[in-house]
């Protein structure tokens, strides 16, 4: 390296230093360790490989050898787990040996859930099987479907949300939200047989509820009516229930946390709800006027509304 | 470990094991290798390697040694495709010599129509060059630009799924799906100069097929009208058909087998398309009335349709 | 391998250099080094470990080291980044020297503005955490929001596209826009207190201007009028101009690079913008007629429009 280089790399490291101290809300010092979300890509990856065993990783998964696979993921999950909540929980607590009893406490809790974990997610692959025709069997929705990847993701952070660990679950839930394009809040409540298709633009808030066999497709926004409170509204049920056997097309937006969509309803691509629907309804946008225009004439029509119940990709 | 933590260990494990036994769908147990998304997903970069070949990876592309690039490239892809493809099919077939034969007939194959792909690709390169004002340089599109990598994987992953290969194509695009937002089944037919821009949240269904010179931007839905039959429809004809020379605008949606854009067609942003529309007839949404609101004041006005016409970002 | 397969290896080979003589745009050929994108993402790793210092990577920032933590830091940075910029400026320049003198200046000039990119990324933090109530602290949107992610990455390639950088600037946007689907061209401008929310599907053109204070949702498009020209509008004020204190709603599209959206306007959902909105206006789509239906009767019905300004998700 050149004396100018030297000179000019001790000049940038005084300025950036500098800079550390009026915007020191942005940097975060001090001897402790952060949570790391490297690390907790990876406790994710090998609940993948405890949940969907046999799918991923390069571990074989054999009768004869079954104890051993779910035996060493448990460790590393015990060893990992604790130690990034114990990360997590010094955010909101000074008392280390608290944080650190506490983490051993959800850690051993979580893991005691997996079980019922995975009842929740066969029902969710049963759901994308039945509900897309493209799909050559269920391997191929657990090995590449993002729909069901990222409803893994969010049973999971959702688990360690209501065992109260701060950081972990939405640092979980963006990672898939980056992987998919869907957007599930790890505070959302959602019931069983879930099928997402395609789901890129999906967004789910924070204090949504999902019940049972519910469809949702891309695009759709589950979200709040205001925003004028900003933090104010921290905790307020902000996002719309969605009851049993509903299905919402492409684009449609439900907002509101007094919105609620009764069992059965149908709701049609690109349409925006902002009240409670009753039972069995079926909610379309009525098609708006389509201008067709070629060289010599301009047509207006209207689409017959019948066509578009019930479409799907 | 503690012994605590071993114990818990052991019953979180038997507690495991049991889950595999009810919930046995979502396990992959037995002695054969399954198909492995890391080693597919290598494939693809190499694949990448050898059509766009010099861009990606460490190794130079010199004119003297440009022989063994492409003999190492190809021998490793032979070597890993042979074997993934040969997984794939023992998920369809138990003869495992039938397997091997059929895999290393399908990878030849495949592999001789690489220089059709990059004659393909060629023609995306230059639509992509022709249609978007921002770009610097061709170059700068095969490097950066979402839409070239997803197209080139689709293409790719179309024609092994046409030589029959179960599992892997749809593996292929759904990762593709993942790092670009753009969601192309393997099964949909496309045909050359194919301009996709942005392309966050474009979906194109398995039965599609799009001629020559098609531009479509963000969000654009190419999908099926119905899920009322769920598997029942599998292999019939349920998303449009697209002829050569047309445009499709960001948030359109265009559902139905039956459906037919004519040649030379405009579709504008955001219309819902059920029906078949003519050749070289411009299609755009009667724009909504737009409110607008002041402290004393309402007024209500309506766009004028001309200035929206072919509109790009 | 069998005598076999080296014959058809031999025999795919020719065929592949063939194609690369006759599709020879789509590969890059010569003893000069190319831009490496892995290495263009690790400068932007590097850059936000300095940026957010202490919250990512794994080097814990220490009071008593940050001196060194700094120094190393830009010594891998300015190192990694001359020689990427030297490349980059070999696609526009054959004079090698005069490429390495201006990689140098261009890089040292680009560090020390890290302390203003730090200034500004600050007060886009804060109007995260102002605007969103699911947010727990700064250190989660910093940890986790793909938001903060995709402007930091803007705002690092802005420097460089207007300190002339080709190539370089554009492939770390389109990074940034495969990981969190947030695609904002790194020639656009953007004012401080910044803050996008959720993201996926937002496209922001290369020319548009954008004020202090500015919130924009999911799916919103700031996009160009008319495609027409092509390659011919390089240059040309596409995009449109937003104000200070203008909130866009999830699903928006505003377009022409002479649409100017004045102070403190809002713009609803899904709203359609073509034309210039005087200051302080709220504009919304007059909610499109909705249509009820259940087994006995139809109903239609139109939302009251005040219930849906200024939601949020």
């Amino acid at each position: 390296m050149t004396v100018h280089e030297n000179f000019s790399i001790r000049h940038l490291t005084d300025a950036i230093l500098e800079s550390y101290e009026v915007e020191s809300v942005i940097i975060k010092v001090g001897a402790r360790d952060q949570i790391s979300s490297t690390v907790v890509a990876e406790i994710v990856e090998n609940l993948r490989m405890l949940i969907f065993a046999g799918f991923f990783g390069q571990k074989k998964l054999k009768m004869d050898s079954i104890e051993y696979y779910v035996g060493d993921l448990l460790e590393s999950l015990v060893y990992h787990l604790q130690k990034q909540i114990t990360r997590a929980l010094l955010n909101v607590t000074e008392d280390e040996p608290k944080a650190e009893r506490e983490a051993e406490r959800v850690t051993h809790e979580f893991l005691s859930r997996v079980p019922e974990l995975r009842r929740l997610l066969a029902t969710d692959v049963e759901a994308f099987f039945d509900g897309d025709p493209a799909a050559f069997n269920t391997d191929e929705i657990i090995w590449s479907y993002p729909g069901i990847y990222a409803i893994m993701v969010y049973r999971v952070a959702h688990e360690l949300y209501l065992l109260g660990v701060p950081l972990i679950p939405r640092m979980m839930t963006e990672s898939a939200h980056g992987k998919t394009g869907i957007d599930i809040h790890p505070g959302a409540t959602v019931g069983h047989h879930f099928f997402v298709d395609h789901g890129t633009g999906i967004v789910i808030g924070e204090t949504t509820i999902i019940g049972n066999h519910v469809k949702i497709y891309q695009g759709v926004t589950l979200g709040a009516l205001s925003t004028r409170g900003g933090q104010v509204l921290k905790g307020v049920k902000r996002h719309p229930t969605i009851e049993d056997h509903v299905t919402i097309y492409s684009g449609a937006s439900i907002l509101g946390g007094a919105t609620v969509i009764g069992e059965g309803v149908v709701i049609g691509s690109n349409a925006f709800i902002t009240k409670s629907v009753p039972e069995k309804t079926r909610v379309s946008v009525k098609n708006p006027e389509l201008q067709f225009k070629d060289d010599d004439t301009t047509r207006s029509v209207e689409f017959n509304q019948e066509e578009f119940w019930d479409y799907v990709i």
